[in-house]
Order: C-alpha cells, then structure tokens, then sequence
C-alpha cells in the first residue's frame, strides 16, 4: 500500500483531505490536475482518490487528473450553500458529507478550514508524509527532472556565451555595440527557456559587489574581472518539475581573492559529492564541507559559506531532503538534490556553484553536466 | 488606524503573523518582500509590522520590504533549533518569543503551526481581513494594474494579428509557410510578455470544438470559421499583480449558432457594465446578466453560462470581490474587476470576452481598451 494510504490507517482516519490550488506540490503530486483555483482531494486507503472541482473542470479534470472526478454540484455545494454564505464552512460542509468522523489533513491545510471542518470531524495533522513521498523520485520524475535540467544547461550555454564573446571597454562588457547587462543575459536565457514552455523568476544574474549577497538578482552593465553569479531554477509547465542550476564566470582574470575563493569552492563541491549515497545524512555532508572551508581560512557564520550546502528539487524548487544542519535524516535512493556550496565576502565578491543528481545505493547519479569555468 | 490594526484589537489579539512565501497575495501585500520559501511577517496594531527572515537575506528584505526586518538568529531560532527538531515546532516557538499570549492568523494559516503555536498562545482565526483590504485597491496599485493591463493588450494584439494574417488552405490557418498553432500563437505572446518582465502560464488559444470547455487551453492547428478564444493573465513580475483578458475571433465567418451567441454576448457584457457602481452587488449583476440571457434563449447551467460573470484582480488573478451568486456584498470604489460572459455548447463550440476595470461611485472605468471583433 502506498505511504498515504499507510498514513490514514496508522492514525486511525477515515481519508485524507487536501484542499490548495495545484502550486501547491503536494496537490499537484497526488493527482496531477492544474488550476490554479483551490480544490479539494480526498483519499481514503488503497484508493485512487477523488477531486472535487467546478462543473466546467470536469472535461479536462477527467482527462488530466489521476484521481476520479466529482463536480461540486454532486459533492452537494449547491444545495449547501443555499443555507451557508461562509465559504470557509460550506467547503467544510461539502467535505464533510464525503468523508467518516477522522480525518487526516496536511500540515499547510488552511486553519479556517480546518476550524469549520472540526465540527463535523475529528481533524489529524499530518507530519509531512506527502513531502517525504515526494522527496523520493520515481523513474518518470527522474525523466522529467533530467530534460528541464538539459534545457536549463541549454540556458547557462546563451549566458556564458554572451559573457564569452563580449568586448571590453573601459571595463565594461559590450555585446552587439551595448553594454551587455544582467537584464539583457537574462532575458536570453528567458527566451529560450520560454521556447520550452518553462517558467522561470528571480534568476540572478549578479556581478562584483553584488555577488557577496546570495540572492542578489542583479542589474546594469557587467564588468570585466569581476565574478558573475548566473543561478536559474526554472519549471517544466508541462511536468510542473523544477531544475536548480549556478555557474561563476569572469570576463578576464578577477581578483586573487575570488580565485583562490573559486578553487576552493570546486574542491569544496566535489567533496561534498564523493560523501553521497544512500544512508549518508545531509547534517553530515554539509559538516564536512564547513570543516573543509575552515581548514582553508574560510568562515561558515555571517560570512564565507553562509547557507546550506544543498536542497531536495521536484514539484518545488526547494524540498525534501536538506543538505543542512536540519538534515538529519538517512539520505534514501532516489533524492534529488542540489550541492551548492558559496562563499560571500563583502568588499570582496561571492562565488557559488550548484549542481543536481540524484542520491543511488552507492553514490550520486549528477545530472549537471554543464562544464565549470570561472575565466571566460 | 489600518484595517488590520483594527481587527487585531477588536478580536483582543497582541499581533497578526502570517507564515507564507510571497507568492501567498497577504503576504507580498503586507510588505512587499519577495522570496519563493516561506517566512514569519508579524504585526502589533498601529506598527509597520517586522519580517523574520534568515541572515543571507537581510539586505535584500531591507531594500524591498515596507516592514522592519529581523534575522531569525536574532529571533532566536539557532537557540532553539538546538533542542527543537520539528521545524514547526521551531517555528512556533520563535514566533511565541516575539508576540504575547493571544495571535490573530489568517484563514490560510497552516494548520501545523496553529497546532504548535497553540501550545504557546491563544491562536483566533481572522475571517479574511487582508483579502478585503487587497479589493480596495488605491492609486499606486491601479497605475500597475493598468500598465500590466495595457502589457497584456500588446499580447492580445500580437495573437489577433497572426490570425487576421494568416492564409487559409483546406481550412486551416497558415503563418510563414506553416500550419499556425495554439502553440505558436502562445509563444509570440509570451515573448512579447518576457520582454516586458512579465510571467504568464496557462494561456488559452483553443479552437473550434475545444472552445466548449472554458479551461481548455488548446493546441495544434487553427481552423478557419470557427471560434478562438484567447484569454491570457500574465502577472508582471515586477510589481505582483496580474491582469486578465479574453477575446473570441475567427478567421472568416464561422456558424450562425456562434454568430448569434456572440452578439448576444457582447450585449451581455455591456449589460453587465452598465449596472457596476459601488453599491450595487456583484450576485444582482450576475443575476441581470443570467436573465439577459435567459430571455435570448440561453441557460446557465451545464450548457450555456457556465461559469461566474467575473472576479477582482490584483496580486491574484482571481480574489475578491466575487461577481457571482455568492458576491452578496456591495461593490466598494477601488474593486478592481473583470467582467467575462461565456456561452458554451458542446457541439456547436464556446465564445468568451473578458474586460477589466475599476468599480467607482457612480459606474465603472474600464482599464481595457482592447477592439472586439469575431471576424478577422
């Protein structure tokens, strides 16, 4: 039987509910219906589940959705909300008619929904079993996550490349008689990416000072021997699955500092690669990298390697399992995950690279295959 | 006093928090910062309200945020995850640190942390506040909806034009030497949305038989004489909010069934129109709308109009207030709304045209200034 079904039965309840718009990964995970307008998803043991959606879903609900469909008209709504003007209690209401006395509902279910359905039911929360389902790929997510990761390194090539060609002058890149700008760079990748039907926001294209803050997008004119932080983690439409990827590039030589910082950075990701394999915690592989970057003077507190060294990526951008400190758990066969370690020094500059693989018995199947070249 | 301070000491409570990444709408509403994972916004009555975000974020939420910022280090969270392994649990503890006995939370408040913190504090469940204060929206928050408005008539334009210029060879529309997809069609808007920084998924380009399913959102070649809609709403990532629009053409004449329903339908929506002013609710609307068609031989059930008459607009692209059976309230000065009839009849095929506007005190002043045309 499938965790979710395991779940419902270990704490007693009837079914499971969920009630988000299909952002939301979980929704999207368990029956793979977009909309961007909250639904409900009820399941109860060993079954497939049922989706209650607007009378005008149903057509592509039943053609999309793994789950079987309902209208809320058959769900009772209609009826329901003859008597109840509060939309928080009529949904309540309507679940409540479709389920026994137990419920078991997810730990983002909205409180106000929860409060009205506690008067029908009682309500369990759950600690995550659908994050930790989903922390686990299948060989179809696996496909999945692999092609938006080629189409994301398809975009890293238009921004190196750019980067690459620029002239120099008076430090400034030009491209195409123009100063190239972190606009303009991400708008090539944009492009690209919206060829394949990806979405894609808040990609950081950042230079010099403006790398020694992590999520600092970036803007105006690049300049030359300073580093440039490219980070894109852009999602499938089609599949809803998210690639994670970072790359550092100077146009000319950059500082020694940044050097020095940059070869460290590589040593300091293929370390934390050769500890991974199934039974590993993340705790632990981040610790090893905080110990390595110590031992070459390197600070992992408000400055030098100031966040985690890595991240699960699926349905979100950020999910299970964290390669942190809070990463305590066993890494499993079939995590997805990102080694990502910086290091930011202010009135110097910040360096980060990132790449994705997948966690196996023995070791890391990587996914990234783009090339790491700090001088272009 | 602002609304919220309001509800905070009606309903007896020390502070507001909120727990959301800014793609929750209260939570990019109440301070503007932007990140993809989620954070802690808390608020005392008659304060700006503080942000808890971690400490690689700090100069950016600084810069971006309309609230004071604080790093969870200094929220206390190291301490605590020190002995507190559920993350919700931590969480909670940190928020309780910050507010006194008794939290006001709104109705999408995740339910674990309501559970956590309640060991803490008094948890009272707002009844949606901040979403009656994002449907009022003030001048700075009109001048972007209008401009992602008039962004997205750019887009429309670009989708009229392919098909008023296409060619027509056994039916099917040509562009550039080749059939002209729903795909193709897509992809020039949204390059032209990309261009202006703006995001935009789901759009639909349906044809023919596809219309008679309102979501459906279409692909392969377009056919001449039949309906296509188009309905795009593209959020401009710059500032947050969306704008939604639709139109129906056809690439020469298409049947008398849909000639005969888009004229009534264009009769609909200037019906529609002509009763908005504060006051007035969006249900009675609606219900004119419902009757108009009735009259003209249409029903509103699960043929003919299927859906609601409209919704407002503003960091979501479907909040209130509701121009729908359920939209019993009165319309308010600053509702930013669309207007958006349908007819649909499997069989024969569907029209829809949506405007957008703002509700004031004596009528309506309507943002789209888009041509409606059926036949190009």
């Amino acid at each position: 039987m499938d965790p979710l079904s395991d779940a419902i039965k270990k704490t007693g309840a009837d079914a499971f509910v969920i009630y988000a718009s299909s952002r939301d990964a979980d929704m999207r995970y368990l029956n793979r219906f977009t909309t961007s307008d909250p639904f409900v998803f009820l399941k109860k043991p060993g079954e497939a589940g049922v989706i209650i959606v607007s009378q005008m879903e149903t057509g592509r609900a039943s053609r999309e959705s793994t789950a079987n469909v309902m209208t809320r008209g058959q769900a009772g709504l209609s009826e329901i909300l003859r008597t109840e003007r509060d939309p928080w209690r009529a949904t309540a209401k309507m679940i409540a008619g479709q389920v026994g006395k137990k419920v078991l509902v997810p730990p983002s279910f909205p409180v106000a929904l929860a409060e009205a359905l506690g008067e029908f039911c009682t309500i369990i929360v759950d600690k995550g079993t659908v994050s930790a389902m989903r922390a686990k790929k299948d060989r179809s997510e696996m496909s999945k996550l692999k092609r938006i990761q080629r189409i994301t390194e398809g975009a890293m090539g238009v921004a190196v490349s750019l980067i690459r060609n620029s002239t120099v002058k008076k430090g400034i890149l030009y491209s195409g008689g123009s100063p190239l700008t972190s606009e303009k760079i991400r708008f090539a990748m944009h492009s690209l990416l919206l060829e394949h039907e990806c979405s894609v926001i808040d990609t950081i294209v950042s230079c010099g000072e403006d790398t020694a803050i992590p999520h600092m997008k970036g803007s105006g004119p690049l300049r030359a021997n300073e580093p440039i932080v490219i980070d894109i983690f852009p999602c499938d439409e089609k599949t809803g699955y998210y690639a994670d990827m970072t790359r550092t590039v100077s146009k000319g030589k950059p500082s020694k500092d940044i050097l020095d910082m940059y070869s460290t950075l590589r040593e300091a990701k293929e370390r934390g690669f050769s500890h991974l394999r199934a039974g590993v915690s993340g705790a632990s592989v981040y610790q090893d990298v905080v110990d390595f970057f110590k031992d070459h003077g390197y600070e992992s507190d408000t400055r030098g390697f100031v966040h985690n060294l890595g991240h699960g990526v699926g349905l979100q951008v950020h999910e299970l399992p964290t390669v942190g400190p809070s990463g305590t758990g066993s890494l499993e066969p079939g995590n997805v995950i990102t080694i990502e370690p910086g290091l930011y020094y202010p009135g110097i500059g910040g360096v980060r690279l990132e790449d994705i693989g997948a966690v196996t018995k023995t070791g890391f199947d990587k996914f990234t295959k783009f090339p790491e070249e700090l001088v272009v």
